[in-house]
Formats: structure tokens, sequence, C-alpha cells
């Protein structure tokens, strides 16, 4: 402890050369706000099968259970993000898992619609050529609508899961079209508050097509449907070479940049821990985002996690990415923008990089672990926390094998 | 009909003026063996659910009328391959299986291992780290040896599923040890007239490493283990870019070409119907086999299909899956061989690639049509000929809706 | 001959029966016009240098003079896209060469503006952070409309070379700024009757950010410049795993689609021969095309080659895309287009597939051929056309060994 | 000073805790040898052009001078690297070199032939199907030998760029015959004290096939040619999605491992300072090298720097290159691996990963700092020292602007 204590002070000291205020940094990392996803406690797996956790979350409660143990942990996770088919009780009601949240400490977040849970969706939802699809797709949008309006939810975290497979199959510019009016439908049905965030994905659960394929044909849709539609990014939707930070960099100058699933990839859409295969990145889309907010660009984001902990303990690998988080968010704090803008001035490549580098190399841990006691939490290590807790052994106890899917259908 | 005749006529004095035998072209086309897949013609999905089609085999008996069915229509296709887990009887029986196949007129063909179904291969199956894992699945592999003498079959499709999901997990050499091992003790238990084919894949289901992720390390291992054990190659299983048609040279020149799981892919192992995609690698690849066979080096190859027919009804998948095969095996048979080397000793990079393209372009239907009618097959359209034979119907009424997944553990 | 007759006279028929009209076909096929680059008639290399190729164009006048001859053979080629820097006497004079083209039997069509040759280009043209870099390049671009006045030129093919090679080295979002600010000035200096065409590359000189990296960016530009600004889509520019159809679809639905820069790639910006890595896009692009103009949308597409023959001779390199170029067209026109609309209508997945294969696997050449007889070409065979032609001893003879790379700067 | 001494006192504290010794630590950063490209430090570029830096390095002497001011700077780096055609006097001696190089301080390190600058390497070198350019290849190899002896030199770095551009333009198996025997010509004339190093590279100068495209064919040759041969990896050349420190842990445990080409890429063969795009996949690099050498396996590795610094100076790209180089390598040697090694054995994923990340986040500034004090260095920051040195004030007024390329030919 008093290595930390001596590890803080330098640190401070080092900031302070840079010009940098502690006080300031520790604000930013004390107020940011990471919606954990209520569907990720539970078992997860890839269609080759799931790997059951003792413990893991069967139902809504244990869910909203499991999330408020990671807040406690963590501190900066107040909030859970719903999906519209599994977070309400046997019979449907949403206000009683909003009730229970708020016992446990908890706000609902960005709600989350189907459009690939059901067989009726083997074309596509509101892009399926099927008439009557889309019919109950938009009536489902409405009731996305209401629901939002019970849970005084105020964003909408929107996956058209939509595509094709072969070529041929369907008419592309038709399915555009529809794309748009399904979107249009859900858009005209939200209260002036709400906002739409439009996900967008490459491939995957369709293989030739995808309806949203990429943050342009996010975009697109978000500037016709008007100001309170927005792109939502999620890391892993992205083909090998993607600059993702120069997206984040524009979609923040166009004002459009909703929100965020995070997770880390490799391959495809591999829902690994933040952090733990590309750490550079994260940290490069932070610096984007602290640059907007210190240059008056608003930066109205709401960060969500979108993982899948297919072999670890779902709820420590939650914790862990938002602990990976915080270092990313840290350091892009940490930066020493003066000293950057002046080399980026002379264009001094290599001292503009080297500069970047050495904020992301700084050891920020004693600076965060600083704020976490400064938020109270009974340890400076979450993932020991969790651990030393007690909760873990817990569920174990009193709780089955765990569903290995979350229910079929909506 | 008279038209087709005219194209056959039209066709056979094109490629006579090229020098090519199209009686040679027709023996190959007839002798071509392709393996049905049997945990194809069931339904399969996407780790987000699957689509479930009327009639879909849920029984192992279920699948080998289907692919009787198909063999019916295609006249190419007389073995289907096996998956340990699933095609057996309710009580762990096989020679029911093989009694029943035969019955249909269908012989079993490659039988595969199981190294992913089951709680078990959380860390993976012969490269765990857990050696009680190890052990099972070696005796499992002692297993498939002893069902394999039963089945009267030669072939063993070895897919490793094995990998880490994070840096750190494991240790990799170690990993690459145990491999080495488990697959040793597979191939000593293995009859001096049995073979080995081991398949490699670069991601999916893990996410980290795979322990045998490229044909570099499926060689490397299959040269360690001796002259019975060769390459798999699955279409699906490369990284964007590789040149799989100069792996398939490369496999054939050191006579560890063993054999394919074909199918297509746009993005990651999307196991599309194969053709769809991207028409000319097919035909490269079957190049690259003709040439060799030509040339007098073994060819001795079991082709497969493994695909997932997620949207389509699986049964006509697969058949059009063959045709597409016919089809690029036809072109490669008919390349102007001779002109090829001339214009290749001149380095005449154009006309070299429009020989090829010649072939490639050349309408085979005429042929390939004209070889199912010496094959006795009912109809030259083997699409159809299953759509028109009632074969569908029969069982969308007699069975029920089909089961989501192939059962879990093995 | 009396073969490709008869061949002729069945594929009608064939094309009849599928309620085609071969005279429609053809007219599309004589009316379609590919513009040929003059940067491509002389040598070209990679940064590992350049194969010199005997007589090989080095000055504008010889450029002019293979592309009539390229259009001598073709008959589809009758205008050369420019380039500013090279396409001009040496005193700076472009009038003579548009009265050389003319003499010659062509026109001048596209002007290619300059942001990559030249010393001051380091950091970008119009993104620079050099605000003389911006300024010169928006001066140069002054300089472009006045020598399209000139030439009676009326589509600028825009391409920003611009972006930075490491993280830190400049503000992308003020990159950004620039890059509209740039191009808006080109814009409002541009007459009512020419059009503005932005090309999109994912990399290549610039390997960390690309300031127009994507069809994304490309279309968000050309929406904020206006109607006369249109995106350029050049094949070889995209990432792996990009569906290239789906692009042009979207763009050829919002009134975006202004050209191409035809050629292939395997890898990156490859630059190859079209339609020798993967036939079945360019056919895939065509028709989305096809079925747009079919529709009445409008489809006023400047089609150009942009490649690089680093082994094969340029003249024949070119002659062989066309080639391809209409073989891919043709295909794409004698799709049978009311049994597909049927089959969709019925998610018919399989026979939808298969009706597009069909087209795509037809011999188009009997009728193409007959085009070009119809168009009065000395030969049905332009690559033979031109072997037989003695154009390329003539320039053997007359030319040097050919300057190993278009002179620097502008 | 002072507080780099408290961060240095603190950082060893926090080791020792880690029971890491610091003196071992430091004892192995200070003997790491990194071997500076002489190719480098002149001027280099894309195909579209070369940006021209005052004073770049145009003749050997140049060259020799630059690395021997860097050397001054890092004190890791006394190994020039030579190319065959580059480094040798304007009379075609090599000895002046070696000679003026040890008056420099400095040794000749890799020896690098040449296959690819030249007329003659259209179609390939020792892959070429025309005899003569085999012959002249071969002969090339011989001189190689020759050189290296007179140089000293022990190792042949030995990039084939050979491939082809075009399906059908070649014999893919017969190209492979063409390149064993020209690779067991070299291999064979070598003396026993000499290594052959044979790289791999997927793509470029070539598009559709390259002979050594990856570690697999590599790794075939190396171990038909024998126990003198290996692997020579450069981080560049690999499609998206590889996982490098996979393949290093294969070769390791093959003891097929020879040498790298450090460079860092994010698209394709980029050749960027290393660490500016994935700093995360050095480390993993550095640690399975580490982890090797801590359990006994032979880690004789020759380390060369590879890359084009387009845009920055290049001996400043290089200086902060080995920075980079060090950074990783001295956190992948602080692991706390006894730590690792049980929780790796308890499965525990999270943990494991978890402690790999701390010594990746971990400041080691400070150790490499005090490594260069102990190294006799003039100033613990190699850029400072180089730019506070007036080397780069000198060079500018004495040399000229920079040959824009390296001579052609050889």
């Amino acid at each position: 402890m008093k290595q930390l204590q001596e590890r803080y002070s330098l640190l401070c000291e080092q900031l302070e050369q840079r010009g940098i205020s502690v006080d300031t940094v520790k604000e930013k990392l004390k107020s940011q706000v990471i919606e954990l996803p209520s569907w990720a406690v539970g078992n997860s797996g890839t269609r080759y099968g799931t790997f059951s956790d003792k413990g893991a979350a069967v139902t809504v409660w244990d869910r909203i259970d499991d999330c408020a143990e990671i807040q406690r942990c963590l501190g900066v996770t107040p909030r859970m993000a719903t999906h519209v088919c599994w977070d309400k009780t046997e019979d449907g009601n949403y206000i009683p898992v909003k009730q229970y949240a708020e016992e446990k400490g908890l706000m609902l977040g960005t709600l989350h619609p189907n459009t690939f849970s059901g067989q009726e969706f083997r074309y596509g939802s509101l892009c399926s050529p099927i008439q009557e699809v889309r019919r109950q797709t938009m009536e489902h949008f409405e009731d996305c609508v209401r629901i939002c309006r019970e849970l005084e939810c105020t964003t909408i975290g929107m996956w058209v899961a939509d595509g094709t497979n072969y070529p041929g199959q369907d008419h592309l510019r038709e399915r555009k079209h529809r794309l748009y009016e399904g979107l249009k439908h859900l858009y005209d049905a939200m209260d002036p508050s709400m906002t739409l965030l439009l996900e967008y994905k490459p491939f995957e659960p369709f293989y030739y097509t995808t309806d949203v394929s990429d943050w342009g044909i996010s975009h697109l849709m978000c500037t016709k449907l008007g100001e309170h539609a927005k792109v939502l990014v999620d890391l892993g939707h992205h083909l090998h070479g993607v600059n993702v930070e120069h997206i984040i960099a524009t979609l923040l100058d166009e004002g459009k940049l909703g929100g965020f699933h995070f997770n880390n990839h490799k391959y495809a859409d591999d829902d690994l821990i933040l952090g733990t295969v590309n750490p550079m990145e994260i940290y490069m889309i932070f610096k984007e985002i602290v640059d907007a907010d210190l240059e008056g660009i608003p930066t109205d984001i709401t960060y969500m996690l979108d993982q899948s902990h297919n072999i670890e303990n779902s709820i420590q690998g939650i914790i862990y990415s938002v602990m990976n988080i915080q270092t990313a968010y840290a350091r892009a704090l940490i930066i020493d923008r003066a000293a950057l803008k002046e080399s980026q001035a002379e264009n001094d490549t290599i001292l503009s990089n080297k500069l970047l580098m050495e904020a992301f190399e700084t050891d920020v841990q004693p600076l965060i672990e600083q704020v976490r006691l400064e938020l109270g939490l009974s340890h400076t290590n979450p993932l020991l926390n969790y651990r030393a807790g007690g909760y873990q052994a817990r569920i174990e106890a009193s709780r089955g094998a765990g569903a290995l899917t979350l229910g079929g259908g909506c």
C-alpha cells in the first residue's frame, strides 16, 4: 500500500510536469458510465456448443443480481442494458424488472429490440421480402418504444441482423428501401427524448450481404432519419484492416457517434474481453473522444459492453473488461496535448507518435486505484474484490448449472 | 432435348479440335466420388439460432434416407461420411447403421471423431492442459478405430477443434507437444489400411490460437506421423488472401493431399454452397488435381462436402453443390493443356491465362448432362429430378419439424 | 467460322427461349464505352522496380497512338482518360494533345488531377497540415478545370492520395475539414456541365489513415458537395471481404455512382487484369447496373480501366481486360430476370442463385463476336487482331526501351 | 533525473517482489543485438514516388556512417546487415566496405542476395521458367557465399521475391522444384559455419502466387535443406489474422526460428516503424522467445530491422524502432512467470491474461534508461541523443538531397 502511494505520488508529479490536472483526470474517470449487457452475464457460446458455468445467471433476476455485484466492485457501471426478449418477467412484464433493478441500485440502460431470434427471420426482419414479417417487426418496434417509456429508458440499441446468403437471393435495392421504411417506422414512433442507435456489422448471421454492413450505410440511414438517430459502433464488427479510430473521428465530427458495443476481436466477431487483443486500438478511440470533448464537440456517447465469455467466468470477464476500458481511458486523458499540438505543427511525426506512446506506456494503475478509493469501493482491484467477496460461491450454491442459451424466440 | 443434343455435339466438336478425348473426360466425370456429410442433411444454423426445415432429418435413418435420395439424383455420391457422435443407434451401435446404409445402396465413408462436443473440451481435447481430458480423448480415438473396423471404413477425418481464447491462457509449445502425442496415439492405433486426414482451421470455436491453424502445421504433424497421415483441406478454413490452389499444388507435390471438405466462404467459415461465392477457386483447385493426375502424381483424394444450409433446403443445397463440383471438374478436364504448355514455354502470360479462362467459360452442361444420361439417371438435372420426385413431400408428411441441433455431447 | 455461326444461332435460340431480345443485348454491348487510361499503356511496376517493355509508350503521342490501336481492335474504347501531369506537350500545352487524339479518332475522357506526385505531398495535398501545400493544390484544381474546358472534358477523376502513416501524426478531424474545403474549392470552380468523381482507397501510399478511405466517406463528401459530385469505385480499393456489388447497389439507389476504375486484385491494390482473379464479382456488379437500368434508375456511369501491367504487354493487357468486361456485361444482360423475379418472390434461394449462375455460365463469346462483326471490326478476336496487325513490331522498331516511370512531379 | 532514480528504485522493488532478478534482466537487455539494415538509412518510398530527405545516405560510406551514429545512440546495434547489390564499392569490392565499417566500430551482419532487382527477374529468379535466369541466380548465390567469406559474415538472408501474377502463367509444382534446386545450390555452396535464413511473404512484388508465401513452405524447404537452413520472419509478411506469436512458438519448438525482419504493418507490407501499430504483438513474440530461452531451447536468433521510412527521417525512425524493441523485450523479461505457471495450471484464464498484461503495462523506461547508462551511452534517450548530437546538421550540410532509389540492377 505504501508502494502504491509512492507510485501514485510519482505519477501525479509526472502528470503535473506535463501540465495535466490530476483532479480533472480523476473527475473524468469517476463520471464515466459503462452499461452492462444483461445478456452477457449468462452462458454463451459458439455454434459448436456452449460451455456451462456453475452459477451462471438464468433468470432476469439473476442477471440483475450479477450486474449489481459487478457495480459493487467497479462503481462505474450503474446501468444494465437490456434485451427486449429476455429481460422481462415470465408473463411478459417489464416494470417489475425495473423495480428490482432499482432495488439493487441499478438503472436500466439501452433497450435492444429483436430482429434475429425467431423462425420468421429466415430472410430478415424489416428487410424481409415477406410483408407479414416486416409488419410484425414494425409492430415489435412500437412495443419497444412503449417498453422504453415504461422503463424510462431513452436509448434504443438497434441491431438489424438482416442479410442474404447467396447472390440472387433477393433484390438489394429493394431491401435498402425496406430497411429505411422499417427504421422510419421506429423513428417516428419514438418520443423526442429518445435516441435510436443503429449498429452495423459486416457479416453473420448472414454471409453474402448484410443490410447494415458498415458505418457508411448506418450513417446514411441515420442522416435520413434525423438528429435522434446515431451510429452504434461494435468494435468487433469491422473487416480486417479497417481503421476504427478514423471512423470514430469522422462520426464525432458529423455529430453522429451514438454509442459503443465494446469487445475485442482477432478474426471475426469474436466477442472477446476488451483489451486482450489490441489494447492500442481502444486507446486510440478514447484519444479521439477526449480530443473531441476538449475541443467542445458533444460526446454524449452510450458505452456498452457486448461480449461472449465462452470459456471464462462471465462476471469476471466483464469486470476485467471494464478495468481495461478504464486503463485505456486514463491513458487517453493524460496525453501531453500541448506538446503534441506543437510537434504536429512542426510535422515532427516521430515525436508526435512518441508523445502518444508515452501516455500509452504510462502505468496509470496508481491513478485508477486512487479513483476507486475515492469512489468508495472496498477494494482497489475489482477482480480481487469480486473473488474475495463470496458472491461466486453463493450463486454456485444457490443456482443450477446455468441455461445454455437465452430462451428461443421472443 | 434436340437443343441439348445439338449443344453436346457442338461441344464435342470444339473439344476434339483442342485434342481432348470426350470419352476420357466422361469417364473421369463418371468415376468421381463425392462423400455426403451425414450431419449436413439435418438442420444447422449459427450461434444466433437455427431455422428449422420441415421434414429435415432428425435420426441417423433419416440421414441415410436423405443421402440415398441425393445419390438417386446424382449418381456420384455413393458414400456417406459419418460423425461418430451422431451416426449410431440410440444404444450406441454402428453395425445397424452400416447395414441400413447398404440396404439403401450407400457405403459409409470417412469417420469423423469428436473433439468439440462436450463440456470437457473447454480448454481443448488432445491439447487440453487437463490430463484426464487428454486421456479420454485418446480412448475415444481408440474407439473410433474400432468403429472404423466395424464399418469397414478406412479414412478418419480428424478436426482438432482445440485452441485458446486469450494470450497467456496456456503454454503454446506444450500444447503442440500434446497435439502430437494425441495424434500419435491415434495413428499408432490405426490399421495399416487406414488413413488419417488432419484438418486445419484458422479460428473458431477458439479465437486467439488454434492448435492446427494452417496447412503448415497440419503438414508438419502429418510428416512426423508417417505416410498414412495426410492433410484435409476445408475450403472455408483459410484467412483472406490465402491462395488455396497453391497449397493444393504444394500438398500434391509432397504426396500429402488427403482430402477436401468442400464449401464456399466470403468472410469466415461461412459453410455456404460450393460454387456460389468464388467459382474460379474451385476450378483452379481441380486444375491442379487434373494436372497432377495427368503427370502421374497419385491423386487418391477423398472428396467430401461440409456445408451448413442455414436458410435453404439442405438436400437441395447438397445436390446443387455437387452439380457445381461437377461443373468445375469438367472445366478443369477440358483445358487445352498442349496449347497451355506451349504458351507457358514462351512466357506468353496473357495467352496462358486466356487458355485457362476459355475452359472456364466453356458451357460444359451438355457434357455433364450426357454423363448423367450414361450413368442411367432418370433426369439430367438433379435439382429438377429431386423436386419432381416427391421425396420432399413424403418427408414433410412423415417427419416432424426437424431437430434444431445434433444432440449434445457424444 | 461455320462453327461460330452455329454456336451463335444456338445461343440466340436459347436466349429467345428465356424471352431475351438478342438485338437489345447487342445494342447495349455496342454502345458501351470504356475509357482507356493513358498512364497504363506505358511501363509500370512496383516499389521494387519496373520491368521494361520493348516499344512501351514514353510520350503522350505514343500513348495516343497506342489507345487508337486498342480502339481499332475493340471498337468500344473511343476515349482516353488523361492525367494532368503527363498528358501534355513538353511546354505544358493540352490543346495539341486533344488535336492529335482527334486525328487518331479518339476523344479525351476523364481528367485526373495530381495529388501525389511531388515532394510537397509528403503530408498530403488538400489535407496537408501545411497551408501553402493546400493553397497550391487548390490552384492546381483551378488549372484542372481550365484544362477541362480546353479539352471539352466534363469529368474530373479525383483521387485524393492523402493520408498519414502514424498514430498522432496529424489531427484527423482537421484533416477532414481540410478535405472538404479543398474539394469544395474544386467543386465551386467547376462548370455546371462538369462532374466530380471522388475515388476512395483504404491504404497506400499511406498506411495508417487515408483521408478518403471507403465509400462511406466518399459518399459523405459528395453529398455535402452537391449533385455534380459522385463516387468513383476502383475495384482494387477494398479491404478483404467487402461486398462490392452491395456498394454498387447502394450508390445506384442514392444516385451517387459516378464511375469505375476497373481492375482485379487478390491481396491489396494489385491492379491486375480485370477478370483474372474473380470473374464472378464483375459479373455481379454489372448485374446491379443492368437491373438499375431496366428499372429506370439513371446509370450514367464512366467506365475506366486502371491497371498496372507489370509483367505482361500493356496494350494486350488492356485489350484482354476490355474483352473480359464485355464478357461480364453480356452475361449480366442475358439473365432470365422474369424467372428470377418469380423465384425471388417465392424465396426459392437455390433456384434464384442457379438462374444467376446459368447466365454466368453461358458461353457468350458467339454473341460478343457477332457484335464485333457488326461494329465493323476486322477480327472477332481483338487479341489476335492486335497480334496479327503488325503494330507491336512497328513500335518495337521505332521506339526505345520505354521509360521506367512517368516523369517525376507535375 | 532524481525522478528517474525514484522510478527506477520503485520498479526494482516491484520486480523483486515478483521474484525477478533486475540484474539478469539488465544483462539480457545489454546483450541483445539488433542488426541495422544498410538499405533503410537512405530514402525509400512507394510505387507512387519517394520523398527525399535532406542528408539521406547515398553511398555505402554514408550508410556506414549513419549506422555508426545510430550505434552511438543505442549501443545495441553493432552490426550492419548488407545487401549484396548496394553495399560494395563502385568497382564491386566488399573488403573496403568491411574495413570502413570496422573503423567506425561496426561489424557486417547478414548478407542479402538479390532476386528482384534486374530486368531478368520478370518471371522470377531461381523459380523462373527461363533456365538462363536460374543459372545466373545460382552463380550469384555462389558469389554471395564468396563475399560472405570475405566479409566474415555467417548469415545469408534470403528473400526469394519470385511469384506469378496470373492463373495459368506458370506450372506451380515445377516452380516448387526449381525453388528447391536453387536453394539447394546455395546451401551446398555454403561453409559449415554459415546459416541460410529463408524469408516468406504472401504477396508483392507478385500478386497471384508467391513461391515462398508462408512459414509452412519456408519451413518445408528449410527442413529439406538441413540444419543450417532456418526460417526468417518478417513481421509485415503475414495476411490479416495470422497469429504470429504462434508461428514463433512453433518454429522455436522445431529449432527452425532463424531470424526476424522487424517492422509493423496495418494493411500489407507497410514497413512502418516497429511498435507503432500493434505493440502487443511484438511483446507476445518476445514472450515466446524469453520463455524458450528460460526453458533451455536454443534461441540463436538474428534480429534485424527492415523498414521503409517514407515520410519520417530514416535515422530517427530506426532509432525509435530499436527503442520500441527494447521496450517490448524488457516487458517480456519481467513477466511473473512463476505466478503465470500457477494460474495456467489452474486454468485461471483471466488471471493468466492479467499477469501478462501487468508486465505489458509496466513502465519499463526507468529500467531501460538505467541499462543505457550502464552501457556508457551519453544520453538515456537515444532520440534526444541523436537530435542533440549535431549529426543531422552535418550530413545535411555535407550531403546532397539524397538519391531517390538504391541504384538499379545489381
